[in-house]
């Protein structure tokens, strides 16, 4: 039987303990000094059981992300930068304009304090720059050895105004247009889990792109279906968008934005960049006419401004997925099987 | 240098393996076989990153919980059952209606199969029972020893029509009704982890309360504040209550229902059952020319039967939650420090 007390141990100041999940007065001491602070707004601080907020105009959107990533800190990012933007590019994605984030801690008994401390000012600052409140919180500890450090579960709501973007509005014809350089977080988060004593200049993308892709969306018209190519890939989401919409889905390798440092890290893992995970990208499908005006939009601002037309979508008997090379080459997009970077994101 | 290429083991159809959570094929089969079955529809089925409902009347009201509770099933309910239950009751209780559920898994690697299906055939249950749907979720899979079994994080999204319930609300002069018997859910999983040894028919009460909830709103007047008392129980919400009102909340021992079973499995555990977790308990502050009525309306249904009046509020100088005895003694009410009891919920 395990002891029922549950004493905290005298270090409790500076790491987790699982008393710090009990809801009690220790959950409120860890709330008060880790999370508020950092996050500071008036719904959040009324601390009841759900949020109040108010609705925006049109449909409701819905999402929710659970980040496992490891490290918990990477060039470029951490956990907590990586769950706000998830959650707010799932959001701008499907057309929402994101009202608020709720945010679920699991945390590992004998987490360092700082750590959980950097990671909370990080989804502050995510926040902050996303221009989104996290609005409501829960936070679970479990002893050690049930998890790795910390998990993040994050959800959105945002509401959508007018037709959202959908793969049923895809049409032969289309093109397919890339806000900037793919596989930089997943390599950049590889690197430093696998190779830390590589020095590298590789840094995660990851980044809120809901202002970017809100610019795009009130300024162009055209935008079919826009996707962000996270686990599985820039490949994945090509797949998948064949598959959805019994058309064939044309990349250009040469077209594809990749930076070299990102090119040689792969070849060093053994990885195709099509299937690494991106945090700062979408994929964006648009009627050709608006094309030159969505570029134009994209490339104006820092998180789009390695932005390319790579593909066009194509009429065809059978959904597919397809790479032309720069020799001439042509290869299918699979959607890859399983787990190509185990705890990514 | 962990294996990149993570190929399945042998009895991955048995089992989850890390492969399952890459937002691969292996993915999609898992979703497929696991969960899209038992929670079936047209939202859901898009699979995009964000689902898109139509948004109720009123104001928007977000929450979200993490569920680590050990073992994940047990006498009365499962891990499953008390993530929808527990969101929709922080629904409810802030007088919103559910509209909407997301659910985020954390697998670990080497879990049943079976397991998962029953979870998730146990939410299919619960979501239905609420009238609620899941319209999106998300699957992570983190390898052995960095989870334990499975943990789920729920949110949930509903609508506030008129003035929500708030502590700010609440008058010397409010009674405090209680809708039946407390400590059944702590205990019985405490019981089912630490006695597995002892036959009990003691069972959790996990249960929706957004229908009961909804029907007191519906056909009474004169709720001010509601809340579950979940994890810290109820000493935790009349404590709070104190605090955040400056007011005296006065509990009535006798008055407090409480099974004989679960009175004698905390003495057993030496807990105290005021300070035990609920999961299908909700306390209303009302007026108390609307007890009477509010009481009638909970009696009238089974997740209410036991309803009763357990306390009330008064005027003082400072904060104060206390506990009369039925012989005539007075004790001072805390919330309760840490973790009386872990992985509870």
């Amino acid at each position: 039987m395990t002891d029922l007390t549950h004493t905290p141990s005298p270090d409790h100041s500076n790491t987790v303990v699982l008393a710090h999940g009990g809801g009690g007065q220790l959950t409120d001491q860890l709330v008060a000094q880790s999370v508020l602070p950092r996050l500071t707004n008036d719904v959040l601080a009324d601390l009841l059981d759900a949020a109040v907020v108010d609705a925006g105009p049109g449909r409701l959107a819905l999402t929710i992300d659970g980040y496992v990533v490891q490290p918990l800190e990477f060039p470029g990012g951490d956990i907590g930068r990586l769950a706000i933007s998830g959650t707010v590019n799932d959001l701008a994605v499907s057309g929402a304009a994101p009202a608020a984030i709720a945010l679920g801690l699991i945390l590992e008994e004998g987490l360092d304090r700082a750590v959980l401390d950097r990671v909370m000012d990080s989804i502050g600052r995510a926040a902050d720059e996303a221009g989104v409140r996290v609005v409501t919180g829960d936070t679970k500890v479990v002893g050690r050895g049930q998890a790795d450090g910390m998990y993040i579960t994050t959800a959105g709501v945002g509401f959508v105004s007018g037709e959202p973007p959908h793969p049923g509005r895809v049409r032969a014809g289309d093109v397919l247009i890339l806000n900037g350089p793919i596989a930089d977080h997943g390599l950049a988060v590889m690197l430093a889990r696998e190779m830390p004593e590589v020095r590298s200049v590789l840094r995660s993308d990851v980044a809120p792109l809901n202002r970017l892709i809100a610019k795009v969306l009130e300024r162009t018209d055209g935008v079919r279906f826009m996707r962000d190519p996270t686990r599985s890939g820039v490949a994945g989401v090509v797949a998948d968008l064949a598959e959805r919409t019994g058309l064939r889905i044309v990349l250009e390798q040469e077209a594809v934005p990749l930076r070299p440092e990102t090119n040689h890290a792969a070849e060093m893992l053994g990885l195709d960049p099509l299937e690494v995970a991106n945090e700062g990208k979408v994929i964006i499908v648009a009627d050709p006419a608006a094309a030159a005006e969505i570029l134009a939009v994209l490339r104006d601002d820092p998180l789009g401004a390695g932005a390319a037309v790579v593909g066009r979508v194509e009429a065809a008997d059978a959904p597919l997925a397809e790479l032309h090379t720069a020799i001439g080459g042509r290869r299918i997009i699979q959607k890859p099987y399983g787990e190509q970077l185990p705890r990514i994101c």
